[in-house]
């Protein structure tokens, strides 16, 4: 099911802007947190841009590792979402409290999460924009479901919990709704 | 229909992760652009991160003038999105090339596009990340069509057209899709 996609398709990924969800380990520490403010900033080599609080138990493993798994999670799992997103994994293990298994990642210590429909390995680049919360950070793995992710595409198929989701605030999200096309200047 | 929206809340016309248009505007020239690289940095002062390539055009008047607007189309303008993308505005005006009517702003030089469902007037903050092709601007203006997003939130109705778009690539899109609604720790 999950495919490696050649590094420099990986913005497509994130192109869309679906929510996400950010997995970090550190020092025998695992976490992870759900993020609306990640997107592409680069092809190739691949960078993306996200944006976590600076007080958040993330960052800290994070800004101490080097290294965030980047996972777009289906409807699937909505409510845990929604749920990591609001509680601190200073309090207890959100992987076990809301059953979300992992598997191991291929370049990173941090854990990926299944149920997802897409994954990437970041590191981060060190650099002066974290005075905004900000990471740049290099793609340096990058996977799909193939299922929901072929011939460098989006096909998500007909069952409504397998899309993706546009987070807006307080549970509430859009689903990614239909697909549609419109004439290119090159068609 | 345009209704100013408190410049705290205007994170909420990006966190779905819609594409946009860029408008910029120096020296008696003006020009647009889409962009899918575009999301918020920042609550209060809110700050975006837009990601522009340095060869652009929209890209020279933005570094001559430290400023765009950035806006939010509604699927009705589909095809011009995709059109303004792909077309430079160094070969012509492309707000007459693709019939889009502006609006002066309220803070800046750049005209603002009606057809769209959401505006921000964005002042760039000079930083190391231009070399990332990367803006960090604050918000110094936003409003909302006032039937679409209201009470702080967006309510898109039953005409498919004045819904956000997801772009994919090559004048793909998802339409954004239905409503839905999760638990939260604190529901």
């Amino acid at each position: 099911m999950r495919t490696n996609l050649p590094l420099e398709k990986s913005w497509k990924l994130l192109n869309h802007g679906p929510v996400t969800l950010v997995t970090s380990a550190h020092g025998g520490k695992s976490n992870l947190m759900a993020a609306s403010w990640a997107m592409p900033l680069d092809y190739d080599p691949p960078k993306v841009l996200l944006v976590l609080d600076a007080n958040t138990y993330s960052r800290e493993l994070i800004d101490a590792s080097g290294e965030f798994g980047l996972q777009v999670p289906k409807r699937r799992i909505a409510e845990q979402t929604v749920a990591v997103g609001q509680a601190t994994g200073r309090d207890g293990d959100k992987f076990a409290r809301f059953q979300l298994a992992t598997f191991p990642a291929q370049r990173i210590a941090a854990p990926m999460l299944e149920q997802c429909v897409a994954w990437m390995e970041c590191k981060v680049i060190p650099d002066a924009t974290q005075r905004y919360d900000l990471f740049i950070a290099e793609v340096v793995a990058s996977y799909v479901d193939s299922r929901l992710f072929h011939d460098n595409r989006w096909d998500f198929g007909t069952d409504p919990l397998d899309r993706t989701m546009h987070y807006i605030s307080n549970g509430e999200f859009f689903a990614t709704g239909e697909h549609f096309k419109v004439p290119t200047l090159t068609d």
